[in-house]
């Protein structure tokens, strides 16, 4: 096992020390087109992803083994290695990252249920207006003004707004990981973050209306709250009514899996757009693509050959196994499209979580009196959201609250732009990010301990 | 059917008109991030991709549909509608459809058999050198004085270089699209297209040097054949004796079906980046990647989970019908891998056709006297490869002969380097695009139909 475990190590170092001599090469060449760099990169990140899978034997959920194994790549200018650094820049590799989390929202929307969803809706709702309120609340006016004093209340407002986000990326996979997307815990989470990031929409429109004009008109506010709504309530609605039209539309031209897969994946990319443009993430539009296609709709396309192959090969067996045979199949049957998706997820969901690991600067937690300010903010930011999941209702409480904790690139969205406007400071912006980070890193161990305790 | 036919040009002008009203949505907005427009602009290309596959009704190749689909995007300029302009030079696009054309060359790999190829390896040798010397001295030496008179000699060295090329992508599509990638024909094609390319990077040396220098040395000649063969022979011998180790490697971490992928991308991408950096064709080392995996690489990993499944149901059936069931797994399970990389084929690979299509300039098809000019030299270029195809041995020559028509965009790469150097004049550099152009789009259609003609 020891030494098992020493050969991946070995490996990354060997493809680490290759992709130097390459980068070398590369730049001594100046004809050489950039792509082989990116493949290598894709192939470095995908394999360091992969290495990194070791924590299951710790019971931990690969999501942290990419975060860990990223916050690694990225750090290797504190011990003088800097060949790396070209990667956190390349464009490239940042929207295939971004794809990444796309693909992985649609594919957990495609595991989940529209009828669960909706059963959980209410509790959803108050969990993500308190786990708006108490973060918000206690940024603004309780921790902000005790850890940061003297600055202007403008500033305390914008780090409680960076303390409203919920980003659910993470907490999906460790729940996915663990195979608890099905939970109510799970799906409570699941809905609170979309909602959650309607709110965050709203606030990040009135606050920085407030530090900018000094004030906010609440038609603004409403035409804002109006835009997102309609366009959830409309993706649902509309998806759903236009999905089995569109199934039966491309399944005239041709019924190959290929159109199927095509289908599936840009019903996911349209609403990803639509959502991005309206000014929501596109993880929410990804989310709520998957939540409306439904098996049904694809029931018009071919099988997989092998399910095709396997219906022949017992047409001559007894009834008992026929039967047993077609119940399995058809066990897997509104699997199919997760099947075809899932691939793509083992080519781009990776990407994300390195590269996320890999905008981790250890350095900003080396400023004493910083680390120590940011560690009481993170000390708010996960009360803040424990409370939300006391309104759960009757499930596991902790679960839900921790679920909502990890904050991701929503909150740094939030201090990127306290910081154009001049609201932010440089400190309050470091100390923003060390609570991203704590909050990003710390949840999946968290979380992890408490989905495998006994309750 | 008429009907039918008519629903999805409807629906690809919507997604058209909703593209521009997005990306002038987009432009308004300039907060926005640009990946909502790359996530529609994939969206549309897919969906047209696949839209286009009406031409199967028409007993054509797929990939003739998305060459043609993606010269109307491409040109829809003629017709006033500049909105798609934008995507021919979209970085991210450009990318994906490259890996498109890398995945696409490995899965043909996959699907061939390095026995087989090792089979007709003399032949594709002699084919690949007939089909470089034939071309290449009918345009250095006949066509190209005759058609374009008063050059300096450089300039037809230039296009006898050009129309040395072979352009597999092409060929491969087509004969995957008719089930007939498993031929002697294609295998030959394949083969010689690997060996056309060395000696392509050869002849490139060869003819920039004279070009520039005046002479080229036997040692520049001798190092670069040497390096690149070294390649070929290092990615073969050392992949065969690498891939094991690297499965059990791989395995010795997760056995999961991620995994799996991972090791059988990351191989890939790998040898492809190599393979640019000793200035091949990266295609040219994904097909050797995907000649090295074998099967036997993955035995180590878990099965899908509904093969674990159908194992599972069949227990306790009679013997005929367990057996019958095992056989059919057995006969699918050297295509796991294959299944694992699909999907991303159905997601990148007409990326590439279609981009590749919109490159297509119609304009400069216009101009009568440089149009005559190019028909009479893209003759010479069929020719030139069809006498080629007449070494092949005992298979239908014909075949091999169309196959290595396709320049793609190898024959435009000779262009732009004489053009940068002087040599090439700009109506020679148009008549070499549309020679691409015609032995591009014009082979899908011949070769179909020597393909399914009765011999």
């Amino acid at each position: 096992m020891k030494k098992r475990a020493i050969l991946p190590l070995i490996l990354a170092l060997a493809i680490i020390s290759a992709a130097g001599a390459l980068a070398s090469e590369g730049a001594s060449e100046a004809t050489t087109h950039n792509a082989a760099m990116t493949f290598f990169t894709i192939a470095l990140l995908l394999i360091a992803a992969k290495a990194s899978s070791l924590v299951e034997r710790f019971g931990q959920p690969s999501v942290l083994g990419e975060l860990v194994i990223g916050v690694v790549l990225g750090n290797l200018t504190l011990v003088g290695f800097h060949m790396l650094e070209p990667i956190k820049s390349d464009p490239i590799i940042a929207f295939l990252a971004e794809l990444g989390v796309v693909i992985l929202l649609f594919q957990i929307g495609l595991e989940s249920n529209i009828q669960k969803m909706r059963a959980v809706g209410l509790r959803a709702l108050l969990v993500a207006t308190v786990g708006v309120v108490a973060p918000f609340a206690l940024g603004t006016w309780l921790v902000g003004p005790w850890l940061l004093p003297g600055l202007p209340f403008n500033a305390y407002l914008f780090l409680g707004a960076a303390l409203t986000a919920t980003s659910v990326g993470i907490t999906a996979r460790v729940f996915r990981d663990l195979g608890k997307l099905q939970t109510p815990e799970a799906q409570i989470v699941l809905g609170a973050a979309v909602i959650d990031d309607v709110m965050g929409l709203v606030i990040l429109a009135v606050v920085s209306a407030i530090a900018t004009a000094g004030t906010v008109s609440a038609l603004t506010i409403g035409w804002i709250t109006l835009k997102a709504l309609l366009f959830l309530v409309g993706a649902i609605v509309l998806g759903s009514l236009l999905a089995p039209w569109l199934g039966r539309l491309l399944s005239a031209i041709h019924t190959g899996v290929g159109m199927k897969f095509t289908l599936a994946i840009g019903f996911c990319l349209v609403i990803a757009a639509l959502a991005q443009l309206i000014g929501l993430a596109p993880i929410v539009g990804a989310f709520a693509a998957g939540l409306v296609l439904d098996p049904v709709h694809f029931r018009y396309f071919k099988d997989f050959h092998i399910v095709e192959d396997m219906k022949e090969a017992v047409t001559d067996a007894d009834t008992a196994t026929r039967n047993r045979v077609h119940a399995m199949l058809e066990s897997h049957s509104h699997r199919h499209v997760e099947y075809l998706i899932e691939p793509l997820g083992h080519f781009l969901v990776p990407l994300f979580f390195v590269m996320t690991g890999m905008a981790v600067k250890l350095e900003t937690l080396f400023d004493l009196p910083i680390l120590l300010v940011a560690l009481g903010i993170t000390v708010a930011a996960f009360i803040g959201k424990i409370i939300a999941g006391l309104v759960a209702g009757n499930v596991r409480k902790s679960l839900v609250g921790w679920g909502m904790v990890p904050r991701g690139e929503v909150g740094l969205i939030f201090a990127a732009i306290g910081k154009a406007v001049g609201v932010v400071s440089d400190s309050m912006y470091s100390v923003i990010v060390i609570v991203v980070i704590l909050t990003t890193l710390l949840t999946p161990p968290i979380l992890t301990s408490l989905l495998k305790r006994k309750v």
